[in-house]
Protein backbone atom coordinates (compact mmCIF):
# COMPACT_ATOMS: atom_id res chain seq x y z
CA UNK A 1 0.00 0.00 0.00
CA UNK A 2 0.92 3.27 -0.90
CA UNK A 3 1.14 5.89 1.40
CA UNK A 4 -0.65 9.20 0.76
CA UNK A 5 2.40 11.15 1.21
CA UNK A 6 4.43 9.20 -1.85
CA UNK A 7 2.12 9.12 -3.80
CA UNK A 8 1.65 12.74 -4.01
CA UNK A 9 5.00 12.76 -4.02
CA UNK A 10 5.33 10.77 -6.92
CA UNK A 11 2.25 13.02 -8.20
CA UNK A 12 4.18 16.31 -7.71
CA UNK A 13 7.02 15.27 -9.93
CA UNK A 14 4.78 15.39 -13.09
CA UNK A 15 5.83 19.36 -12.88
CA UNK A 16 9.18 20.48 -13.36
CA UNK A 17 9.22 22.40 -10.33
CA UNK A 18 8.87 19.50 -7.94
CA UNK A 19 11.33 17.78 -10.14
CA UNK A 20 14.13 20.70 -9.79
CA UNK A 21 13.64 20.52 -5.85
CA UNK A 22 13.54 17.41 -4.83
CA UNK A 23 15.78 16.12 -8.11
CA UNK A 24 13.58 12.98 -9.35
CA UNK A 25 11.31 12.03 -12.11
CA UNK A 26 9.12 9.00 -12.97
CA UNK A 27 9.55 6.86 -15.62
CA UNK A 28 6.65 4.23 -16.43
CA UNK A 29 5.61 1.07 -18.10
CA UNK A 30 7.02 -2.55 -17.50
CA UNK A 31 9.31 -2.63 -20.88
CA UNK A 32 10.82 0.88 -19.51
CA UNK A 33 11.61 -0.53 -16.28
CA UNK A 34 12.83 -3.14 -16.75
CA UNK A 35 15.35 -1.25 -19.47
CA UNK A 36 16.21 0.95 -16.43
CA UNK A 37 16.79 -1.92 -13.90
CA UNK A 38 18.58 -3.82 -16.33
CA UNK A 39 21.38 -1.26 -17.17
CA UNK A 40 22.19 -0.65 -13.58
CA UNK A 41 20.54 2.98 -12.99
CA UNK A 42 19.95 3.61 -9.49
CA UNK A 43 16.35 3.83 -8.69
CA UNK A 44 15.18 5.65 -5.78
CA UNK A 45 11.58 3.90 -5.07
CA UNK A 46 10.33 1.47 -7.19
CA UNK A 47 5.98 0.61 -7.25
CA UNK A 48 4.73 -2.60 -9.08
CA UNK A 49 2.38 -5.12 -9.15
CA UNK A 50 3.64 -8.48 -7.99
CA UNK A 51 3.58 -10.35 -11.50
CA UNK A 52 5.91 -7.79 -12.15
CA UNK A 53 8.30 -8.43 -9.33
CA UNK A 54 8.15 -11.92 -9.98
CA UNK A 55 9.07 -11.32 -13.62
CA UNK A 56 12.44 -10.04 -12.71
CA UNK A 57 16.13 -11.57 -11.46
CA UNK A 58 16.49 -11.43 -7.86
CA UNK A 59 19.99 -9.93 -8.48
CA UNK A 60 17.75 -6.70 -9.92
CA UNK A 61 15.71 -6.68 -7.26
CA UNK A 62 18.06 -6.78 -4.35
CA UNK A 63 19.90 -3.44 -5.62
CA UNK A 64 17.04 -1.73 -5.58
CA UNK A 65 16.53 -0.35 -1.31
CA UNK A 66 12.74 0.79 -1.73
CA UNK A 67 10.36 -1.38 -3.41
CA UNK A 68 6.41 -1.45 -2.96
CA UNK A 69 3.90 -3.55 -4.41
CA UNK A 70 1.12 -1.91 -6.03
CA UNK A 71 -2.35 -2.99 -6.73
CA UNK A 72 -3.25 -1.88 -11.27
CA UNK A 73 -6.13 0.92 -8.99
CA UNK A 74 -2.79 2.40 -7.05
CA UNK A 75 -0.76 2.43 -9.86
CA UNK A 76 -3.82 4.55 -12.27
CA UNK A 77 -4.38 6.65 -9.41
CA UNK A 78 -0.14 8.10 -9.48
CA UNK A 79 0.09 7.13 -13.56
CA UNK A 80 0.70 10.39 -15.82
CA UNK A 81 -0.63 7.93 -18.44
CA UNK A 82 -4.27 7.25 -19.90
CA UNK A 83 -3.63 3.17 -19.76
CA UNK A 84 -1.18 2.92 -16.42
CA UNK A 85 0.99 0.22 -16.92
CA UNK A 86 2.15 -2.64 -13.96
CA UNK A 87 5.39 -0.92 -12.77
CA UNK A 88 6.92 2.74 -11.83
CA UNK A 89 9.84 3.87 -10.85
CA UNK A 90 11.27 6.94 -9.34
CA UNK A 91 15.14 7.96 -10.14
CA UNK A 92 17.53 10.67 -9.45
CA UNK A 93 18.10 13.19 -12.15
CA UNK A 94 21.89 13.44 -12.93
CA UNK A 95 22.74 16.73 -13.87
CA UNK A 96 25.40 16.11 -16.88
CA UNK A 97 28.02 19.13 -17.42
CA UNK A 98 28.77 19.84 -20.68
CA UNK A 99 32.33 19.44 -21.24
CA UNK A 100 32.81 21.19 -24.91
CA UNK A 101 36.01 19.73 -25.84
CA UNK A 102 35.35 16.28 -24.61
CA UNK A 103 31.62 16.14 -26.72
CA UNK A 104 32.99 17.62 -29.55
CA UNK A 105 35.08 15.07 -30.42
CA UNK A 106 32.08 13.71 -32.26
CA UNK A 107 29.04 15.36 -33.72
CA UNK A 108 26.72 16.70 -31.39
CA UNK A 109 22.94 18.15 -31.51
CA UNK A 110 21.71 21.32 -30.36
CA UNK A 111 18.47 22.18 -29.84
CA UNK A 112 17.38 25.35 -29.41
CA UNK A 113 14.23 25.92 -27.92
CA UNK A 114 12.11 22.99 -28.82
CA UNK A 115 9.16 22.94 -26.73
CA UNK A 116 7.17 19.79 -27.95
CA UNK A 117 7.94 16.94 -25.44
CA UNK A 118 6.93 14.57 -28.55
CA UNK A 119 9.45 15.94 -30.59
CA UNK A 120 12.57 16.28 -27.83
CA UNK A 121 11.71 12.69 -27.40
CA UNK A 122 11.54 11.46 -30.83
CA UNK A 123 14.88 13.76 -31.49
CA UNK A 124 16.38 11.52 -28.79
CA UNK A 125 14.77 8.48 -30.09
CA UNK A 126 16.51 8.99 -33.63
CA UNK A 127 20.21 10.50 -31.79
CA UNK A 128 20.58 6.92 -30.22
CA UNK A 129 19.41 5.32 -33.45
CA UNK A 130 21.77 6.75 -35.23
CA UNK A 131 24.57 6.86 -32.92
CA UNK A 132 24.27 10.60 -31.46
CA UNK A 133 25.44 10.48 -27.75
CA UNK A 134 25.21 13.72 -26.61
CA UNK A 135 22.40 16.52 -26.79
CA UNK A 136 22.72 20.19 -25.99
CA UNK A 137 19.45 21.65 -25.40
CA UNK A 138 18.68 25.60 -25.09
CA UNK A 139 17.87 26.36 -21.49
CA UNK A 140 14.73 27.46 -22.42
CA UNK A 141 13.51 23.87 -24.51
CA UNK A 142 10.94 21.74 -22.42
CA UNK A 143 12.80 19.18 -19.71
CA UNK A 144 13.54 16.27 -20.75
CA UNK A 145 12.27 14.77 -17.29
CA UNK A 146 8.94 16.00 -18.86
CA UNK A 147 6.59 12.32 -18.39
CA UNK A 148 5.61 13.01 -22.53
CA UNK A 149 9.81 13.15 -23.20
CA UNK A 150 10.31 9.98 -21.55
CA UNK A 151 7.03 8.49 -23.16
CA UNK A 152 8.58 9.35 -26.54
CA UNK A 153 12.13 8.50 -26.29
CA UNK A 154 11.55 5.34 -24.92
CA UNK A 155 14.53 3.48 -23.30
CA UNK A 156 16.83 5.93 -25.74
CA UNK A 157 17.52 8.29 -23.26
CA UNK A 158 19.70 5.60 -21.72
CA UNK A 159 21.84 6.07 -24.77
CA UNK A 160 21.89 10.04 -24.85
CA UNK A 161 23.37 12.44 -22.89
CA UNK A 162 21.15 15.56 -22.24
CA UNK A 163 22.83 18.57 -21.15
CA UNK A 164 21.01 22.41 -20.43
CA UNK A 165 23.14 25.37 -21.14
CA UNK A 166 23.27 28.29 -23.59
CA UNK A 167 23.96 27.16 -26.74
CA UNK A 168 26.01 29.93 -28.23
CA UNK A 169 28.54 29.33 -25.45
CA UNK A 170 28.58 25.79 -27.06
CA UNK A 171 28.88 27.20 -30.93
CA UNK A 172 31.40 29.72 -29.75
CA UNK A 173 33.74 26.32 -28.83
CA UNK A 174 33.24 24.40 -32.07
CA UNK A 175 34.24 27.47 -33.70
CA UNK A 176 37.15 28.40 -31.85
CA UNK A 177 38.24 24.28 -32.48
CA UNK A 178 36.88 25.31 -36.23
CA UNK A 179 34.59 22.46 -36.14
CA UNK A 180 31.26 23.48 -38.27
CA UNK A 181 28.65 24.47 -37.57
CA UNK A 182 25.35 23.14 -39.39
CA UNK A 183 21.90 24.62 -38.79
CA UNK A 184 18.84 23.68 -40.96
CA UNK A 185 17.15 26.42 -42.02
CA UNK A 186 15.00 27.63 -45.76
CA UNK A 187 17.64 28.85 -47.07
CA UNK A 188 20.49 26.47 -46.54
CA UNK A 189 22.38 24.27 -49.50
CA UNK A 190 20.98 20.65 -49.87
CA UNK A 191 21.88 18.47 -47.42
CA UNK A 192 22.43 15.74 -49.77
CA UNK A 193 24.71 18.15 -51.24
CA UNK A 194 26.51 19.65 -48.38
CA UNK A 195 29.93 18.56 -46.98
CA UNK A 196 29.33 16.91 -43.87
CA UNK A 197 32.44 15.73 -41.14
CA UNK A 198 32.44 13.33 -38.34
CA UNK A 199 32.86 16.27 -36.28
CA UNK A 200 30.81 19.65 -35.21
CA UNK A 201 27.75 20.61 -33.83
CA UNK A 202 24.19 20.13 -35.76
CA UNK A 203 21.59 22.40 -34.75
CA UNK A 204 18.11 22.03 -34.79
CA UNK A 205 15.62 25.26 -34.15
CA UNK A 206 12.50 25.80 -32.44
CA UNK A 207 9.08 24.63 -34.06
CA UNK A 208 8.07 27.48 -35.71
CA UNK A 209 10.38 30.09 -35.35
CA UNK A 210 13.31 27.84 -36.67
CA UNK A 211 17.29 28.72 -35.64
CA UNK A 212 17.24 32.08 -33.12
CA UNK A 213 18.56 35.23 -34.79
CA UNK A 214 20.99 35.59 -32.11
CA UNK A 215 22.59 31.89 -33.04
CA UNK A 216 22.72 31.98 -36.76
CA UNK A 217 26.05 33.61 -37.17
CA UNK A 218 27.49 31.02 -35.06
CA UNK A 219 26.00 28.74 -38.11
CA UNK A 220 29.06 27.97 -40.77
CA UNK A 221 26.97 25.54 -42.46
CA UNK A 222 23.34 26.20 -43.38
CA UNK A 223 21.65 22.89 -44.73
CA UNK A 224 17.96 21.86 -45.54
CA UNK A 225 16.42 18.99 -46.76
CA UNK A 226 14.79 19.52 -50.54
CA UNK A 227 11.21 18.82 -51.04
CA UNK A 228 7.83 20.59 -52.29
CA UNK A 229 8.43 24.24 -53.00
CA UNK A 230 7.85 26.40 -50.21
CA UNK A 231 5.51 28.15 -51.79
CA UNK A 232 2.86 25.78 -51.01
CA UNK A 233 0.51 26.32 -48.90
CA UNK A 234 0.36 23.89 -46.05
CA UNK A 235 3.58 22.10 -46.83
CA UNK A 236 6.22 24.78 -45.31
CA UNK A 237 8.43 22.47 -43.59
CA UNK A 238 8.73 19.26 -42.30
CA UNK A 239 8.53 18.96 -38.34
CA UNK A 240 11.64 19.09 -36.03
CA UNK A 241 11.87 15.41 -35.05
CA UNK A 242 11.20 14.05 -38.89
CA UNK A 243 14.10 16.78 -40.00
CA UNK A 244 16.42 15.53 -37.41
CA UNK A 245 15.57 12.02 -38.25
CA UNK A 246 16.68 12.70 -42.33
CA UNK A 247 19.40 15.09 -41.28
CA UNK A 248 21.02 11.74 -39.01
CA UNK A 249 19.76 9.55 -41.48
CA UNK A 250 22.02 11.24 -43.71
CA UNK A 251 25.49 11.71 -41.51
CA UNK A 252 25.06 8.54 -41.15
CA UNK A 253 24.32 7.36 -44.52
CA UNK A 254 28.04 9.12 -45.12
CA UNK A 255 29.60 7.66 -42.57
CA UNK A 256 30.10 10.43 -40.26
CA UNK A 257 28.50 8.19 -37.62
CA UNK A 258 29.84 5.37 -35.42
CA UNK A 259 27.40 2.96 -35.15
CA UNK A 260 28.66 0.45 -32.62
CA UNK A 261 26.67 1.20 -29.33
CA UNK A 262 27.65 3.46 -26.13
CA UNK B 1 -24.59 32.61 -31.73
CA UNK B 2 -23.93 29.21 -32.19
CA UNK B 3 -26.71 27.22 -31.64
CA UNK B 4 -26.73 24.16 -29.25
CA UNK B 5 -28.20 21.75 -32.05
CA UNK B 6 -25.10 23.28 -33.88
CA UNK B 7 -22.52 22.89 -31.29
CA UNK B 8 -23.11 19.54 -30.19
CA UNK B 9 -23.20 18.21 -33.89
CA UNK B 10 -19.76 19.84 -33.62
CA UNK B 11 -18.61 18.12 -31.13
CA UNK B 12 -19.69 14.87 -32.10
CA UNK B 13 -17.37 14.50 -34.90
CA UNK B 14 -14.80 14.30 -32.92
CA UNK B 15 -15.56 10.69 -32.74
CA UNK B 16 -15.13 8.00 -35.97
CA UNK B 17 -18.91 7.14 -36.00
CA UNK B 18 -20.51 10.59 -36.04
CA UNK B 19 -17.89 11.49 -38.50
CA UNK B 20 -18.90 8.84 -41.05
CA UNK B 21 -22.46 9.13 -40.46
CA UNK B 22 -22.77 12.66 -41.42
CA UNK B 23 -19.96 12.52 -43.87
CA UNK B 24 -17.57 15.28 -42.52
CA UNK B 25 -14.91 16.68 -40.09
CA UNK B 26 -13.68 19.15 -38.33
CA UNK B 27 -10.68 21.44 -38.75
CA UNK B 28 -9.15 24.32 -36.41
CA UNK B 29 -6.64 26.72 -36.70
CA UNK B 30 -6.55 30.20 -38.16
CA UNK B 31 -4.10 28.60 -40.93
CA UNK B 32 -5.23 25.58 -41.25
CA UNK B 33 -8.86 26.91 -41.59
CA UNK B 34 -7.31 29.84 -44.16
CA UNK B 35 -5.59 27.64 -46.26
CA UNK B 36 -8.28 25.02 -46.95
CA UNK B 37 -10.27 28.13 -47.92
CA UNK B 38 -7.69 29.43 -50.41
CA UNK B 39 -7.49 26.20 -51.53
CA UNK B 40 -11.24 26.41 -52.04
CA UNK B 41 -12.23 23.29 -50.52
CA UNK B 42 -15.51 23.11 -50.56
CA UNK B 43 -16.67 24.07 -46.42
CA UNK B 44 -20.03 23.24 -44.68
CA UNK B 45 -19.87 25.63 -41.52
CA UNK B 46 -17.32 28.07 -40.99
CA UNK B 47 -17.56 29.58 -37.49
CA UNK B 48 -14.49 32.23 -36.43
CA UNK B 49 -14.46 35.34 -34.38
CA UNK B 50 -15.21 38.37 -36.19
CA UNK B 51 -11.47 39.55 -36.36
CA UNK B 52 -10.50 36.30 -38.04
CA UNK B 53 -13.15 36.61 -41.09
CA UNK B 54 -12.31 40.36 -41.16
CA UNK B 55 -8.97 39.08 -42.59
CA UNK B 56 -10.11 37.51 -45.23
CA UNK B 57 -10.67 38.12 -48.92
CA UNK B 58 -14.23 38.98 -49.81
CA UNK B 59 -14.07 36.52 -52.73
CA UNK B 60 -13.61 33.52 -50.34
CA UNK B 61 -16.00 33.99 -47.60
CA UNK B 62 -18.55 34.69 -50.23
CA UNK B 63 -17.81 31.03 -51.29
CA UNK B 64 -19.30 29.69 -47.96
CA UNK B 65 -22.71 29.56 -47.47
CA UNK B 66 -23.14 28.96 -43.41
CA UNK B 67 -20.63 31.03 -41.59
CA UNK B 68 -21.41 31.92 -37.66
CA UNK B 69 -19.86 34.62 -35.74
CA UNK B 70 -18.57 33.13 -32.32
CA UNK B 71 -16.75 34.24 -29.30
CA UNK B 72 -13.42 32.97 -27.80
CA UNK B 73 -15.52 30.89 -24.86
CA UNK B 74 -17.84 29.44 -28.00
CA UNK B 75 -15.00 28.56 -29.71
CA UNK B 76 -13.60 26.73 -26.63
CA UNK B 77 -16.64 25.10 -25.91
CA UNK B 78 -16.41 23.12 -29.44
CA UNK B 79 -12.73 23.04 -29.94
CA UNK B 80 -11.06 20.24 -29.46
CA UNK B 81 -7.30 21.66 -28.70
CA UNK B 82 -6.35 22.89 -25.29
CA UNK B 83 -5.75 26.29 -26.93
CA UNK B 84 -8.66 26.84 -29.24
CA UNK B 85 -7.81 29.32 -32.06
CA UNK B 86 -10.22 31.94 -33.98
CA UNK B 87 -11.63 29.50 -36.47
CA UNK B 88 -12.99 26.53 -37.25
CA UNK B 89 -14.68 24.68 -40.30
CA UNK B 90 -16.83 21.48 -40.78
CA UNK B 91 -15.83 19.85 -44.10
CA UNK B 92 -17.42 17.12 -46.20
CA UNK B 93 -15.48 13.72 -46.27
CA UNK B 94 -14.56 12.73 -49.42
CA UNK B 95 -13.77 9.24 -50.08
CA UNK B 96 -11.51 8.38 -52.23
CA UNK B 97 -11.92 4.97 -54.32
CA UNK B 98 -8.00 3.40 -55.54
CA UNK B 99 -7.73 4.07 -58.84
CA UNK B 100 -4.45 0.95 -58.53
CA UNK B 101 -3.30 1.40 -61.99
CA UNK B 102 -3.33 5.28 -62.01
CA UNK B 103 -1.61 5.17 -58.68
CA UNK B 104 0.56 2.68 -58.87
CA UNK B 105 2.08 5.45 -62.22
CA UNK B 106 4.41 6.47 -59.39
CA UNK B 107 5.49 5.60 -56.15
CA UNK B 108 2.79 5.43 -53.42
CA UNK B 109 3.05 4.93 -49.79
CA UNK B 110 0.57 1.73 -47.87
CA UNK B 111 0.43 2.19 -44.05
CA UNK B 112 -0.34 -1.39 -42.63
CA UNK B 113 -2.14 -1.06 -39.08
CA UNK B 114 -0.56 2.69 -37.84
CA UNK B 115 -2.57 3.36 -35.05
CA UNK B 116 -0.95 6.61 -33.54
CA UNK B 117 -2.84 9.84 -34.63
CA UNK B 118 0.70 11.56 -34.18
CA UNK B 119 2.29 9.45 -36.18
CA UNK B 120 -0.69 9.12 -39.25
CA UNK B 121 -0.20 13.04 -39.43
CA UNK B 122 3.65 12.75 -39.09
CA UNK B 123 3.79 10.65 -42.20
CA UNK B 124 1.09 12.39 -44.00
CA UNK B 125 3.12 15.91 -43.27
CA UNK B 126 6.63 13.74 -44.06
CA UNK B 127 4.75 12.28 -47.80
CA UNK B 128 3.99 15.97 -48.91
CA UNK B 129 7.09 17.32 -48.24
CA UNK B 130 8.89 14.53 -50.42
CA UNK B 131 6.10 14.70 -53.14
CA UNK B 132 4.20 11.75 -52.51
CA UNK B 133 0.74 12.00 -53.78
CA UNK B 134 -1.44 9.20 -52.38
CA UNK B 135 -1.44 6.91 -49.15
CA UNK B 136 -2.99 3.39 -48.68
CA UNK B 137 -3.89 2.89 -45.72
CA UNK B 138 -5.23 -0.47 -44.44
CA UNK B 139 -8.68 -0.52 -43.19
CA UNK B 140 -7.54 -0.68 -39.98
CA UNK B 141 -5.40 2.29 -40.00
CA UNK B 142 -6.42 5.37 -37.77
CA UNK B 143 -9.00 7.33 -39.36
CA UNK B 144 -7.36 10.51 -41.29
CA UNK B 145 -10.13 12.66 -39.82
CA UNK B 146 -9.29 11.90 -36.24
CA UNK B 147 -9.15 15.43 -34.69
CA UNK B 148 -4.89 14.84 -34.11
CA UNK B 149 -4.41 13.53 -37.20
CA UNK B 150 -5.62 16.99 -38.81
CA UNK B 151 -3.26 18.64 -36.08
CA UNK B 152 -0.29 16.61 -36.91
CA UNK B 153 -0.65 16.88 -40.31
CA UNK B 154 -1.24 20.29 -40.56
CA UNK B 155 -2.09 21.70 -44.23
CA UNK B 156 -0.35 18.69 -45.36
CA UNK B 157 -3.41 17.01 -46.52
CA UNK B 158 -4.36 19.37 -49.08
CA UNK B 159 -1.99 17.81 -50.85
CA UNK B 160 -2.15 13.98 -50.46
CA UNK B 161 -4.93 11.87 -51.42
CA UNK B 162 -5.45 9.64 -48.70
CA UNK B 163 -7.68 5.81 -49.49
CA UNK B 164 -8.60 2.91 -47.48
CA UNK B 165 -8.61 -0.19 -48.53
CA UNK B 166 -7.36 -4.05 -47.96
CA UNK B 167 -3.57 -3.36 -48.73
CA UNK B 168 -3.20 -6.96 -49.75
CA UNK B 169 -5.48 -6.03 -52.69
CA UNK B 170 -3.38 -2.96 -53.50
CA UNK B 171 0.34 -5.08 -53.16
CA UNK B 172 -1.58 -7.42 -55.68
CA UNK B 173 -1.77 -5.24 -58.24
CA UNK B 174 1.69 -3.40 -57.72
CA UNK B 175 3.10 -7.16 -58.54
CA UNK B 176 0.74 -8.17 -61.37
CA UNK B 177 2.24 -4.81 -62.80
CA UNK B 178 5.58 -6.18 -61.57
CA UNK B 179 5.99 -3.45 -59.49
CA UNK B 180 8.59 -3.37 -56.46
CA UNK B 181 6.93 -3.49 -53.29
CA UNK B 182 9.25 -1.81 -50.66
CA UNK B 183 8.68 -2.83 -46.85
CA UNK B 184 10.68 -1.89 -43.67
CA UNK B 185 12.01 -4.63 -41.29
CA UNK B 186 14.52 -5.73 -39.29
CA UNK B 187 16.07 -8.12 -41.66
CA UNK B 188 15.81 -5.90 -44.84
CA UNK B 189 18.88 -4.77 -46.93
CA UNK B 190 20.30 -1.10 -46.12
CA UNK B 191 18.15 1.32 -47.89
CA UNK B 192 21.30 3.66 -48.64
CA UNK B 193 22.44 0.24 -50.73
CA UNK B 194 19.08 -1.07 -52.11
CA UNK B 195 18.19 -0.57 -55.81
CA UNK B 196 15.07 1.83 -55.14
CA UNK B 197 12.79 2.57 -58.55
CA UNK B 198 10.28 5.84 -59.41
CA UNK B 199 7.21 3.34 -59.42
CA UNK B 200 5.89 0.81 -57.17
CA UNK B 201 4.83 1.01 -52.78
CA UNK B 202 6.61 1.60 -49.86
CA UNK B 203 5.21 -0.37 -47.18
CA UNK B 204 5.23 0.81 -43.47
CA UNK B 205 4.03 -1.16 -40.52
CA UNK B 206 2.61 -0.90 -37.14
CA UNK B 207 3.72 0.88 -34.31
CA UNK B 208 5.09 -2.57 -32.53
CA UNK B 209 4.04 -5.11 -34.94
CA UNK B 210 5.65 -3.85 -38.14
CA UNK B 211 4.06 -5.10 -41.09
CA UNK B 212 1.29 -8.01 -40.97
CA UNK B 213 2.50 -12.05 -41.59
CA UNK B 214 0.28 -12.05 -44.28
CA UNK B 215 1.45 -9.15 -46.24
CA UNK B 216 4.95 -9.95 -46.30
CA UNK B 217 4.85 -12.42 -49.30
CA UNK B 218 4.02 -9.53 -51.41
CA UNK B 219 7.03 -7.68 -50.19
CA UNK B 220 9.32 -7.69 -52.99
CA UNK B 221 12.39 -5.41 -51.75
CA UNK B 222 13.43 -5.45 -47.91
CA UNK B 223 14.53 -2.66 -46.29
CA UNK B 224 15.81 -0.89 -43.18
CA UNK B 225 17.59 1.84 -41.72
CA UNK B 226 21.24 1.12 -40.54
CA UNK B 227 21.34 2.33 -37.06
CA UNK B 228 22.69 1.03 -33.74
CA UNK B 229 22.70 -2.69 -32.83
CA UNK B 230 19.14 -4.22 -32.37
CA UNK B 231 20.70 -5.86 -29.26
CA UNK B 232 20.44 -2.81 -27.44
CA UNK B 233 18.02 -2.59 -25.16
CA UNK B 234 15.91 0.26 -25.61
CA UNK B 235 16.75 1.22 -29.36
CA UNK B 236 14.86 -1.30 -31.26
CA UNK B 237 13.70 0.55 -33.93
CA UNK B 238 13.01 4.27 -34.91
CA UNK B 239 9.13 5.05 -34.77
CA UNK B 240 6.96 4.98 -37.65
CA UNK B 241 7.02 8.28 -38.82
CA UNK B 242 10.83 8.99 -38.41
CA UNK B 243 11.17 5.91 -40.31
CA UNK B 244 8.75 7.37 -43.23
CA UNK B 245 10.84 10.56 -42.74
CA UNK B 246 14.08 8.81 -43.51
CA UNK B 247 12.82 6.43 -46.05
CA UNK B 248 10.87 8.98 -48.22
CA UNK B 249 13.88 11.50 -48.05
CA UNK B 250 16.22 8.45 -49.43
CA UNK B 251 13.65 7.99 -52.15
CA UNK B 252 13.90 11.97 -52.65
CA UNK B 253 17.63 12.40 -52.29
CA UNK B 254 18.21 9.19 -55.70
CA UNK B 255 15.82 11.29 -57.54
CA UNK B 256 12.57 9.05 -57.67
CA UNK B 257 10.03 11.83 -56.15
CA UNK B 258 8.99 14.32 -58.39
CA UNK B 259 9.65 17.64 -56.17
CA UNK B 260 7.02 19.93 -58.51
CA UNK B 261 3.92 20.60 -56.25
CA UNK B 262 0.78 18.99 -57.35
Amino acid sequence: MISRKKANDIKSLKKKKPREEKGLYVIEGDKLVREYLEAGINVRFLIARPEFLKSLPAEIISKVDDIEYASFEELKSISTLKTPHNALAVIPIEYNEPDSEEILKGLTVALDFVQDPGNLGTIIRAAAWFGLKNIICSEDCVDVYNPKVIQASMGALLHVRIYYTGLSGFMRSAQELQLPVFGTMPEGESIYDHQLAERGVIVLGNESKGISEDLLPLVSDKIMIPGISKAVPGIESLNVGMAASVVFSEFSRRGYLNKSPK
